[in-house]
C-alpha cells in the first residue's frame, strides 16, 4: 500500500475497510469511498478548494448546538433528506399519507396539550383551526396516536429561534376514539431556512432563495404503524414550487381557508376571521 | 418542482443550482449532488443511518479547534486528501520531489532558526541530524528557500497535542546560498493519529488500525515555485505499508541510519548514538 496514485487509491481504502465485522458499515463504506473518489475525479478540486471544503463542513458542524442543526439544512438543501424519506417511504396507496422532511426545528417531547385548545402561547396573529381524523389503510379511525405538532409564527419564526423561555406553536395531541384531533393555533407564514451559517451563504452565493411555503408539520406516531412525519403546506403560497428543500407533495397542499367572524366549528365565536384547515391522515402498518 | 421522487428529485435539485453565477462552483455543485444521490440510491439508507450521519458529521466539526482538524482526520483516513494530492501533483520527473499529506497539524509561522541549530526544545530523545539541499528541475540549488519543518516527539506527540506554552519540533529554516539545510531534532517514532474524536472511533469499529509510519514533515516555499508539502518516512518502519493516512511513496523513504558516537557531519562530537538522515528536495516551477 505504497505510492497511491488517482488510479489505484480508490482500490487500497476499500481493502482498508475489508477487515470491517459490520457488514452493512462496509457496504456503506465502501459505496461512500467509490462514490466520494469518483467525484473527486471528476471535478478535480485544487488544494485551496480542498480547503475550503474542510473550512465549510467544520464551521457547518460548529454552527450544530441543541437547538440549531446546520448540517439538517444541509442533508435538506441539497435534497438528501427528500431523497431519503423517498426511499424509505414512498408510497403509491391514496389511503397511506405522504411524508416530507422532519426539518432542523423538531423538539422531543413538547407539551401533551388536551383536543380542541390552542397553543398559540405568547404569540400574535391570524386565528388558525386545525382538526382531521387519522386512519389506517382501510379507512378505519385510529385511537391514541400521539401527533407532535410545530410551526412557525406568522412572521415565519419557531419559539426556538426566538429563544422563548417555553414551548410555543408546538404541542403533543392524542386521537380521540373517533381518530379526532384539533387544536387552535395562529397562520403560519413562509420563512426563509436560518441564513445566517454556512448553509445560508451557500444558498447566496448560488443564487438560490431561501424560502420555505407556510406550513404546519406533523409527526404522528401508533403503536403497529410507521411514524409519518409530514407537514400541510398553505395552497395560494408562492413558494409551492421552488421550496429551499424539495418538500412539496401535491397531496400535502390544503386550502387554508378564510374563514369570516362568527362560530367556528368548535363552537366558540370568533370576533375577527380566521382560518380552517382540514387535514385526515392516513398510517401505515410497521413491516 | 413538487412531488419528487427517488427518480427526479436529482435533476430538480441540479436545476435549482442553474442559476449560480459561479460557473466553477456550479460545476462542483451539480457533481456533487449526481454523486452524493448516487450514492444514498445504492445503499438506500434508513432514516436512523441518515440520523447516525448526521450526528457523526456534526461531531467532527465540533471536535474541530485551532489545534484539531477532525475533518482534515476523516479526509486522510477515506483517501481523500492524498487523492486531491495525486489530482494537483502527480509527477513523473525524478527531479521533483513527490508530496503526500499535510496532516491535521502543521502550524502557520512556526519559529525562524538558523541554519544548523536543535529544535528539540523541552523534549528527550535519540539526537537526529537531518541535512541535505534543495535543487530545481535540473538540479541547480536554490538558496533562499522557506523549509517549515514538523514532527512528533519519541513517544508520537506534537507539541500542540501536549499543550506546551511554545513550539518545539517545529521551526523555519532557509536554504544558505547552496540550497542547503540543517538542523538537530530527535528521532520521531510512529503513532496513531488522535484516537479520541468521531475518526478514531470509526477506526475501531471498522477494524482499522490508527498507525502512521515514523517520519519528519516539510513544507518547501520558494518565489517561482510550487509549493511541496511532504514528508521523510524511517525505512525500517513496521507501518509502511499500513498508514492510516495512506501517504507513504517509495520516493520519501530513506534510512533514519543509526550512527555511533563520535564525531557528527557538522563538527560535533556525540557522546550517545544519534541518527542521520539526508534527504534532497526538488522542486517544480510553478506554472
Amino acid at each position: 500500500m505504497r505510492n497511491l496514485n488517482a488510479d489505484n487509491i480508490t482500490d487500497a481504502v476499500i481493502n482498508e475497510f475489508s477487515g470491517c465485522q459490520d457488514e452493512r458499515l462496509k457496504t456503506i463504506l465502501n459505496s461512500l469511498v467509490t462514490h466520494l473518489h469518483a467525484f473527486l475525479r471528476e471535478v478535480k478540486p485544487s488544494e485551496e478548494e480542498w480547503t475550503q471544503a474542510i473550512d465549510f463542513l467544520t464551521r457547518t458542524g460548529q454552527m450544530c448546538d441543541d437547538k440549531r442543526q446546520e448540517f439538517i439544512l444541509l442533508s435538506d438543501t441539497l435534497g438528501v433528506t427528500m431523497l431519503v424519506d423517498a426511499l424509505n417511504h414512498q408510497t403509491s396507496d391514496p389511503m397511506v399519507s405522504e411524508s416530507t422532511v422532519l426539518g432542523p426545528f423538531y423538539v422531543a417531547d413538547p407539551p401533551q396539550v388536551a383536543q380542541g385548545e390552542a397553543i398559540d402561547w405568547g404569540v400574535e396573529g391570524e386565528p388558525l383551526y386545525v382538526e382531521g381524523r387519522v386512519h389506517n389503510e382501510l379507512g378505519e379511525p385510529l385511537a391514541n396516536v400521539v401527533i407532535d405538532v410545530w410551526q412557525s409564527d406568522s412572521e415565519g419564526f419557531y419559539d426556538v429561534q426566538k429563544e422563548l423561555d417555553s414551548a410555543s406553536l408546538r404541542a403533543r395531541f392524542t386521537t380521540d376514539d373517533q381518530g379526532r384531533y384539533a387544536f387552535w393555533s395562529v397562520t403560519p407564514s413562509p420563512y426563509p431556512i436560518p441564513t445566517d451559517g454556512p448553509v445560508g451563504k451557500m444558498l447566496e452565493i448560488t443564487g438560490r432563495h431561501p424560502y420555505r411555503p407556510a406550513h404546519v408539520h406533523f409527526m404522528l406516531m401508533a403503536k403497529g404503524y410507521e411514524t409519518l412525519v409530514t407537514q400541510v403546506f398553505a395552497e395560494d403560497d408562492p413558494y409551492l414550487d421552488s421550496d429551499a428543500v424539495f418538500g412539496v407533495k401535491d397531496s400535502l397542499v390544503r386550502d387554508y381557508r378564510l374563514m369570516p367572524p362568527g362560530p367556528a366549528p368548535d363552537g366558540r365565536t370568533l370576533e375577527s376571521s380566521y382560518r380552517h384547515l382540514k387535514y385526515d391522515f392516513g398510517l401505515k402498518k410497521a413491516s
